[in-house]
């Protein structure tokens, strides 16, 4: 597959950006906007009437009921919101529309700018097996496992044996772990292939089925890239193990994992992926690494800008949804790779409205009083406010509670403060479980592996 | 004059601290503390009963009523707190007892580290006149002047005839203004001498006085220091051009009219100044800048943490009051000046509970809601929160908004967005004033003097 590298469109100032997204990326978003003197269109479903992002935003456009079908992820709604404000662009965020490859067509065709990659790019990655071949095409690591879907469980069966149990059975349009199956007994694949598939079908419309090897005590680490369509940069890596769920907890870069060289390794062949599928915006390669042997495996690519973008931005000093606005708006990258630097260590904390006592049942209602904590190196990224009312209809991310360290241990001790420091008054939140696990001796170590909270952390209590 | 370097004490982990101080600066010793796992006790007069820092401390003892006088400043009150609630140190922060050298022998004398320099060396540096001829020991250049104190106004003229009027009359034991007057003319020399010397007298119960130059349109430069007793390191200079009737308003790093070239030399001409003292401790190093000659001219030294420490900790990931204290552990640095990089810019925003439209009034109250602004780059230093009772006893900062930004032009859309962010209700405060400081091109191209914002911001209101 030949694919050319998108041509990037004539710079042009966005005088105007329509914010798709809700919470504190929305809030995020604005002030990247504001930051580069962008006016704001913030669009809001009625329960989200009087959130920060509101009233940040120079103007403010109700889309919809609470409900994200019948707002958020309304599509021809918030075109007409852009079309009738006259914006420029449309900043999708994460979630909801993000990697809608209609979304990107619809803005295009209506000529208002998406903010991320092309429709054609965002719908080739956002088919898992597809994406699993251009990795293979660039020369990037997979997983042992089926070239693109399968036909038939008779068919993953021959792979398995092949590549050995327990294998992935994986929905190729899938997410969230939905239409996956882990198959440890060759006995169990056909029913096992009959469910996801079913799965598959029932979430997504589309029951493909591949297979890959699953390997244990990995961890999770992505690769953030910023492309122009000429040069392509990574900002090194972000090590995301502490998962509950395949739900990220606390993110952090550098990774304890990494050496230098894997460092250089792993971002270039993200950068390959990237320059093979013609790759044009922020965007990050999700991949595996196996700490007994030092290899690591493509997983998957987000075509948008991430949940913890921020410790790239700690620890690089890019801002990199400024970098994302103005590769949008045609203008070339002023970085060029030898300029990245990785400086000192950075963590992220996702604080959640949820009971982590109580399976991290989510807990919304009115914050009674929220303080941020302040002081060095502690960078609070966040939709709260004092007498805000958390409403009950998306997820749960109140705040990201990212601290800058000269290294990991300076990096830790802060989170530990500036946890003991914020007040989120009137709801639960997952502070608690975020110092239990910076009191994990393991975790001090950087020894943990993307099953390390559940079997560890939780299933001890 | 030779003076030895101080040998180092053995280092010792202190395990409790006391914190001399109140308001943003003991919240930033606080967390200092708790970086380093220490405990920390917080002093407090009746007025700060509910502050931040009582809440956030380990312990909290009362020292008296409201007065400064009969609490932070009361010497033989705080000691004694010091050795019921057996603490290792004090950290006196700025202002109150910090360079009080009759405090820091007192702290010696009961067996208590002071955090700072000793005594003998806060003594020498609180001379003006004494500190003077220690730079030009050190063959660092002092403004032309008199070598120490004058007898008589006779000798005065014989010296302002020499260096040519205007000149300043200054009290050795002098600060804030006080003893201070402008001379123009020779006709007016012994009036000003007399009156000088009778409010230096009445303000500090000595008279001396000493002469130098004054110039106009020059920079307030200054240079932090850090220093183990052997090592002595330069973090770079801070502008701190933007003043009113010589308070600072807002500060920055680095200074836009330093070239790396001059950043080395003033830079190299400090670490002399505190090694022929033998300084021990963080330290500031103030200049004055003649952008006209590009000459600049030791003024005087302050023997402990500034307020606008933070944008140096910005530029260089290095914290300050974590290395000030680990000094007065008796560690050694574990930097080297070649590991000192400045990294970007940063801007720190005093911001005072004052009517900048009444001629800065102060204006305490109460703070019906804090909301701190957030989002990258932005570090937030206060002591507010929402429903707090800002007392009219001590000076009116209540936060210190520090931007870190890849280039001026980025620290200062940063700065705008986040002063834009911030909200303080039921007090006035100075946020309009640095908005408006931020808006004017003078100060967007870096031009400006120590008398920039009398006589182009406020002068033409």
């Amino acid at each position: 597959m030949n694919v050319l590298a998108e041509p990037s469109a004539r710079a042009k100032r966005f005088r105007r950006v329509l914010i798709a997204n809700r919470g504190e990326i929305a809030v995020r978003i604005i002030r990247a906007c504001r930051d580069l003197g962008i006016e704001t269109v913030q669009v809001y479903s009625d329960a989200d009437r009087d959130s920060l992002a509101v009233r940040l935003a120079d103007r403010a456009v109700c889309i919809g009921p609470p409900r994200s079908s019948e707002s958020y992820l309304n599509a021809r709604f918030i075109v007409s919101a852009a079309l009738v404000h006259g914006v420029d662009a449309i900043h999708p965020g994460y979630g909801f529309l993000s990697e809608n490859a209609g979304f990107a067509e619809l803005c295009e065709k209506e000529g208002v700018v998406f903010i991320g990659p092309s429709a054609r790019v965002i719908s080739l990655m956002g088919d898992k097996a597809m994406a699993r071949r251009m990795a293979e095409e660039a020369g990037v690591p997979t997983t042992p496992g089926s070239r693109g879907t399968v036909e038939s469980p008779t068919q993953a069966r021959e792979i398995a044996r092949e590549i050995g149990y327990p294998v992935l059975l994986k929905a190729a349009a899938g997410g969230g772990g939905r239409g996956m199956r882990v198959v440890h007994d060759p006995a169990d694949l056909d029913t096992q292939f009959g469910d996801a598939s079913r799965e598959a079908k029932a979430a997504f419309g589309d029951g493909s089925i591949y297979v890959e090897k699953f390997l244990t005590r990995v961890r999770h680490i992505e690769i953030q890239i910023l492309s122009d369509g000429e040069t392509v940069l990574h900002l090194g890596e972000r090590d995301c193990s502490a998962q509950r769920r395949n739900q990220k907890l606390l993110e952090e870069s550098p990774s304890p994992a990494l050496t230098e060289d894997m460092r250089a390794q792993i971002g270039d062949a993200a950068v390959r992926l990237c320059r093979h599928v013609g790759y044009r915006s922020a965007g990050t390669i999700e991949c595996i690494l196996d700490d007994a042997s030092g290899r690591f495996y493509f997983m998957e690519m987000n075509t948008r800008v991430q949940v913890e973008h921020p410790v790239t931005e700690c620890v690089t000093g890019i801002d990199i949804v400024k970098e994302q606005i103005r590769i949008a708006q045609g203008e070339p990258l002023r970085i060029a790779q030898a300029d990245v630097r990785i400086h000192g260590h950075a963590i992220e904390c996702r604080i959640n409205a949820e009971d982590a006592a109580r399976n991290f049942a989510p807990c919304p209602g009115t914050v009674r009083e929220f303080h941020a904590p302040g002081g060095p190196g502690v960078r609070v990224d966040s939709h709260l406010f004092s007498g805000y009312r958390i409403p009950p209809y998306y997820d749960s991310l109140v705040a990201k509670l990212v601290v800058w360290g000269a290294s990991r241990e300076e990096a830790i001790a802060r989170m530990r403060r500036a946890l003991g420091e914020m007040r989120v008054e009137g709801v639960t939140t997952t502070i608690p479980f975020h110092l239990s696990l910076l009191d994990d001796p393991h975790f001090a170590r950087g020894e943990i592996h993307t099953r390390f909270v559940e079997e560890r952390l939780l299933e001890t209590k």
